[in-house]
């Protein structure tokens, strides 16, 4: 199995993933949540009770752009737009919270669709929140006033492959495994694969600087872009004449990571590489966290960096890997786990066997390989059980990760310990630079009777040892509307104030996302 | 003899280099030069005559904030900072045309300096042009109304090194063989040797997006660029918290290539590398320029890359490379450079051997090494000698540089042959990457009478060219005035109208390089 022979996931409303794929918890994790003191909340989902939505005048513009059958106001439709996939997200779904839900969804067909549909809004009263897989864990779909939301699923070709210069042009609604199985037919992959490829799509990539699993072999996905074509209320932007250029300021740079809050971007021009035809992933094992944090700089700054490349620390590594003899019979120790897309390269074995590694063989490898768009799977049967679980990230220079994560760990068990849910909290290293690293963080404890607001006080907590330990907000996530404030901060008001002068010559009625990243 | 060795040139104004090391033309070259018609031109260079500078009330408000001894307004400093090293600009100079002159050059101390200077400067009606190393070729020290310079030479720090997340903070005015120096004292090495590099500054290389000879193996300077400060008049901001993020759109790359129109960089912090401590330089040669392209292409896009692979067409390598045994004793073919910091890889061979490439050895690849700074010192004897030669740049996907090369050379060899100086004109490929290439073209013809108008029709005719082919204007040169208009329909109105909202909130007066890239 490889990752464009998997399927392109429709993601069921208020629950991460295929329902095909239902997973259970392993007994061993049912029995941890009773030492984290879990239990099982009295409360059932609530359905949603449907709002009125579109005014005729509304309805009638809409469908006069992309036509009466691509407008839908059922409530089914509008409920499964409604929020992304972040915990607070599925537990307001559960509690039938229907105050983020669109007014409608809409499909365009093409560009011209787009444009059409955002030069209109203003003047229809409408904002849009634009909807490419949907996979947001940020916020990133809760507008902050009314909304239609502009699903991109139609916009699903691959327009050109240009096999002298390895790029091709993909439009913002193909699904991660479709991109890929598309490019296989060609012999290419993109390589990018977020935790979220089963249901995320180009689009999405490209609006919120997604990072996948193999950032260290293929870069992230802002580093694959070589062109796009953004639909803004004024018009088109076209970028990308060349892979660099001195022509000013990187102008694609500005609209990767805007989010939506300019416009919609209904195309890209992406790198691709040959397909690989073999690889290997490989488990390693490390006295500390301390030790593989060395080892993987070394592989980040003299190389030769693997395509996937991963560390876990002690928590992370004794709850994911409940068998010791993963660990080589060890006890203790953190986990990595080393990816090869292609030839095995026995020098970067060398450089960590040199760092102190232990090679686990390919067994520990295999295992995360082909789990590894499973963790959030794991995440509403945990919220079922009474759980609250969560995850967060950051990055900084390689200097700075251990402070980071001692004050991010220490912000989040502090905070929730106060709120009488003392957390397990589990960090890993997932996508190397030369000059820093990213550290994930996942928290496990008991909900309180009211989680939303658990989580939004450990977050808080979270955020502000990120910043005081001079972290980014976000490595990979994006910022939507939960870390907007710490965004504003991390940026400072002149550079938030060019910003927002950006998008009022792009949107000058504010209709784009409004209250998102801005 | 290694970059970190050689002096910082101290810059003759209205000639390149270092006065100390004139270079003579090679008798070869002047009599070459009688095939393009080449004719001493009659006309002796003109002395500037001063005209009116500063208001007492102006210099009262600089001398109060850098000190009066850092405020000049000698005819002699002020015509040594006026214009930068386009052939343009030293035909200018040759005349006399005092028209681009500052009113004074301000020498600030450091960033609260130029903060303070920024911030006064619409009150006492001052414009202003940043100058770091001075060396613009294309018109980046012109601005469109009477200015001062503020010359950031005194900038000249190194002002922390991470030596575990391998950064560095430099400071603006450092110039580049004084960074090198620096570094080297540590053990590191920045990497960026542009052929401007006796002149230029880091403040240069990051305002304009600077890419070096070395960019295979190092990357470009806006790669290495991780963080950064910028004065605007309205306050500070600074950026980079981490290597990457996905906290909203990538602003470094904002103020990376914003070429003084938002401000004034005064530090970045840039990712810095071990230094080598072996190199290998090779020339290989190919059948022809087609042939070379391919195996270049291989390198860049399968790898492995080495630190420098520059590739000259047939013209270029004929022009350079009068002796044939260089080129292995065959007639014809194109040469290629491949460089490597640090040990040799024989892989790099294997490509190119495959590719059909033969190897030289290490003869032609050192000559071109100690030599590579060496070409600009040619442009003033050529100048005197009454042959009109410049340079200019581009780049591209892979797929198109076949078709960018021919159309920019018809279009240069028709301008100017319509103009009754059919030209040479030389190419080659200095910076790859996966998805394209640039191409650099050097012109030599005879002067006209008015040798300005004679290049400026010539350049038009190259940049329209550039834009039908699917080029970008520049690589690595930069906007500044020259290319400015290009630039605007480069990138079109909706995204110029971006940017000057941006100037508009940083620099509301517009005091920060008038007419300079918007």
């Amino acid at each position: 199995m490889t990752e464009s022979d998997l399927p392109v996931v429709q993601l069921t409303p208020g629950r991460w993933g295929d329902p095909a794929h239902p997973v259970a918890l392993p007994s061993a994790a049912v029995e941890a949540l009773k030492h984290l003191g879990v239990r099982r909340p009295a409360t059932a989902a609530v359905d949603p009770v449907d709002r009125p939505g579109l005014r005729p005048s509304q309805q009638a513009f809409l469908e006069g752009v992309v036509g009466v059958d691509q407008v839908k106001t059922d409530l089914e439709t509008r409920w499964g737009h409604t929020r992304g996939y972040s915990t607070p997200d599925l537990l307001r779904h559960r509690a039938g919270d229907t105050s983020d839900m669109p007014d409608a969804v809409i499909y365009p067909g093409s560009h011209d669709d787009v444009l059409a549909l955002l030069a209109g809004c203003a003047a229809h009263d409408l904002a849009v929140v634009p909807y490419a897989g949907g996979t947001s864990v940020v916020g990133g779909l809760a507008a902050s006033r009314r909304f239609v939301t502009v699903d991109l699923r139609r916009l699903d070709q691959l327009v050109t492959i240009d096999e002298v210069s390895r790029t091709a042009t993909l439009q913002a609604g193909v699904r991660g495994p479709a991109a890929e199985a598309l490019l296989a037919e060609r012999g290419y992959t993109l390589g990018h694969f977020p935790q979220s490829y089963e249901g995320a799509s180009i689009g999405g990539y490209a609006a919120a600087r997604s990072s996948g699993q193999s950032s260290a072999g293929y870069g992230r996905f802002d580093q694959m872009v070589v062109g796009l074509t953004l639909a803004t209320p004024r018009g088109t932007i076209e970028l990308g004449r060349a892979p660099m250029s001195a022509a000013g300021p990187d102008l694609r740079q500005l609209v990767l990571g805007s989010e939506g809050a300019f416009g919609i971007i209904t195309s890209v021009v992406v790198r691709i590489r040959p397909r690989p035809t073999e690889r290997h992933f490989e488990g390693w094992r490390f006295e500390d966290f301390a030790a593989g944090l060395t080892a993987i700089r070394r592989l980040a700054q003299d190389g030769p960096l693997p395509t996937v490349l991963r560390l876990s620390d002690e928590a992370e590594t004794a709850v994911n890997l409940a068998d010791p003899d993963v660990l080589g019979g060890g006890s203790g120790g953190v986990l990595a786990i080393v990816g090869f897309d292609g030839p095995y390269n026995a020098l970067t074995a060398e450089v960590l066997t040199a760092a102190g590694g232990q090679n686990l063989g390919e067994g520990p490898g295999e295992l995360w390989r082909v789990g590894r768009y499973r963790a959030p799977y794991l995440r509403d049967p945990l919220l079922d059980e009474g759980a609250l679980v969560e995850t967060l990230e950051t990055a900084t220079f390689w200097s700075r990760v251990p402070a980071l994560k001692s004050a991010v760990t220490e912000a989040l068990v502090k905070s929730l310990s106060a709120q009488g849910t003392p957390p397990l909290v589990l960090c890993h290293v997932s996508h190397v630079y030369e000059t820093g690293a990213s550290l994930y963080f996942t928290v496990l404890c008991a909900q309180t009777d009211d989680p939303v607001t658990q989580w939004r006080t450990a977050k808080s907590a979270a955020s502000e040892a990120i910043a005081a330990a001079g972290g980014t907000i976000t490595h990979h996530h994006g910022i939507g509307t939960d870390h907007r404030d710490a965004y504003a901060a991390e940026i400072g008001p002149l550079a938030a104030e060019a910003l927002q002068a950006v998008k009022k010559v792009l949107d000058p009625d504010g209709v784009m996302n409004p209250g998102i990243l801005l």
